[in-house]
């Protein structure tokens, strides 16, 4: 029979593939703390007294990551841990999480600072949805999102942003800009950016060393309420067709997440250096740090949304 | 009506959907044999007194490789071009492959020069597949087919080998090593291979532009005939997964494999003297240059077949 690797109980959550081990409900949650905590180490992502700031939508990959961040705060007196939730405007759906989000923070006694897309830049993703066909609405909420989150942390006064993307994403993305010829990002998106030139508050990504899959069963165990409603604009079509691409290569070749993921990594060592950094201006329009003379938000809303007139 | 953009002839061979052209048999003809031209231009494959071996199999490719290459030899009195048939041995396939390319050559007037595994390595891919289990067959064969191409153009003497790899190829290859997480290979894999330490001849791959389905295009509309039958040992596993993913994303994405071939290009271009360059060895058991102490397909061999007995 099948028992835990670690404990040699007989009550097995999950069996690790890759790793030919199986773990009990416990066992495994200790063991993808542990695996997050050795990412922050690796990748130096905090120190003992940062201040971070922990984007929370109310979804399975942000409640982990505040969970998992709450308890290794414990260790560090001096660290401090709050959360940050951004309410796209997209009706019917964000208000449940936005609820559960509001919950869970409760619980573990985190405080939580809500900002809306409305109060920000004057609209929604349901509007622009509405309004602007020039791209996804994905496209659109995925840069204000950003964007959003970091105008609360400067707000509050952070020192790090914590992101709750996941290997899968993160795999994703290699293969995205891969198929998108962009080298810049793919050697950018690493689980910790810190911008050389100091104007954007560092992002760390906990878990981009977790499976998708491993994060819903820590979720389910540890018995978290969380969304699992798709959002009702959809997902970015090539993203969503690479993501049914790597679910299935790695069904059929297991760990090739995991290889496409250290395949970006070492890309970006080598590629380190290589790459020139771009100076950062303030954008015209908001002020916010960006290469160009308007932030990638202020572009992307500037055609028809009147946003600057309309909060 | 549907009209050719080069010449307004009415009857359309093709449309190319990412450049939004339609075009006749000849113009297409013209067309693909000068994005061959301008290939062999830009990355310097070819100068005026180069003597060439083409790998010629006797499928679509390598036919459409020597053909448009023979058309090109003409402005260019002291080149030479031959070409080099492999036969690895598999029965009831290569032989009809190997008269097709014959007759080919012949038609052509080009010279052509056949070398078989048996000879070479004392064994066939039909008895590596009975025999051999560590891996699939196409590992062996597609080492020991680059090998063999190599020893008969050494033997020959000339400056450069000519294969017929097409943008697919190059694509897949791409996504390939990105997900075997072989770096290396990923920036080594370019259209033209020169060895900076002299020991091996310059690889040069025209066709690399040119997607497979206008190769197929091409090859019908010459009239060619050609093998069109799979190898009875299969393909790759994964390459094939990555094969039936490009068709299905480029299809919804026109232009994706041309995207993933140039961010390839990128890449390379990028680290180019930043990946070590390792010394080269003489095999221990064939003499061919080799960073190890055996060359690849040696150690592939040594294993179960005696093949150094056998010749």
């Amino acid at each position: 029979m099948l028992a835990c690797s670690a404990c040699g109980s007989d009550k097995v959550l999950y069996a690790r593939k890759h790793e030919g081990r199986a773990l009990c409900a416990g066992c495994f949650a200790e063991d993808l703390e542990e695996k997050v905590r050795r990412t922050i180490v690796r990748y130096h992502m905090l120190e003992p007294f940062d201040h971070v700031a922990v984007g929370v939508s109310g979804g399975k990959d942000s409640l982990t990551l505040l969970t998992v961040l709450s308890k290794l705060e414990k260790r560090f007196p001096n660290a401090k841990l709050m959360a940050v939730t951004v309410d796209e405007g997209i009706d019917g759906y964000r208000d449940e999480a936005l609820e559960i989000a509001r919950k869970h923070c409760e619980r573990l006694g985190i405080r939580q600072v809500t900002v809306s897309f409305r109060e920000l830049f004057g609209t929604t993703t349901d509007e622009i949805a509405r309004t602007k066909r020039e791209l996804t609405p994905c496209s659109y909420c995925g840069v204000l999102r950003r964007k959003a989150i970091n105008r609360a942390a400067t707000m509050v006064g952070v020192s790090k942003i914590a992101t709750a993307h996941n290997l899968d994403d993160e795999a994703q993305t290699i293969l995205l800009n891969l198929l998108h010829g962009d080298i810049s990002r793919l050697v950018r998106n690493s689980p910790v950016l810190r911008d050389p030139r100091g104007k954007f508050i560092t992002r760390i990504k906990p878990l981009a060393g977790i499976p998708e899959k491993e994060i819903v069963l820590y979720a389910y165990s540890q018995g978290f309420e969380f969304q699992s409603t798709p959002c009702p604009h959809g997902a970015d079509a090539l993203r969503s067709d690479i993501r049914v691409i790597l679910n299935r290569l790695d069904e059929k070749h297991p760990g090739m997440k995991f290889t496409a993921y250290r395949t970006g990594e070492k890309l970006r060592e080598l590629l380190d250096g290589v790459l020139p950094v771009a100076e950062l201006n303030a954008c015209e329009r908001c002020g916010d740090p960006t290469p160009h003379t308007l932030c990638e938000g202020c572009r992307l809303l500037q055609v028809t949304v009147p946003f600057a007139f309309s909060a």
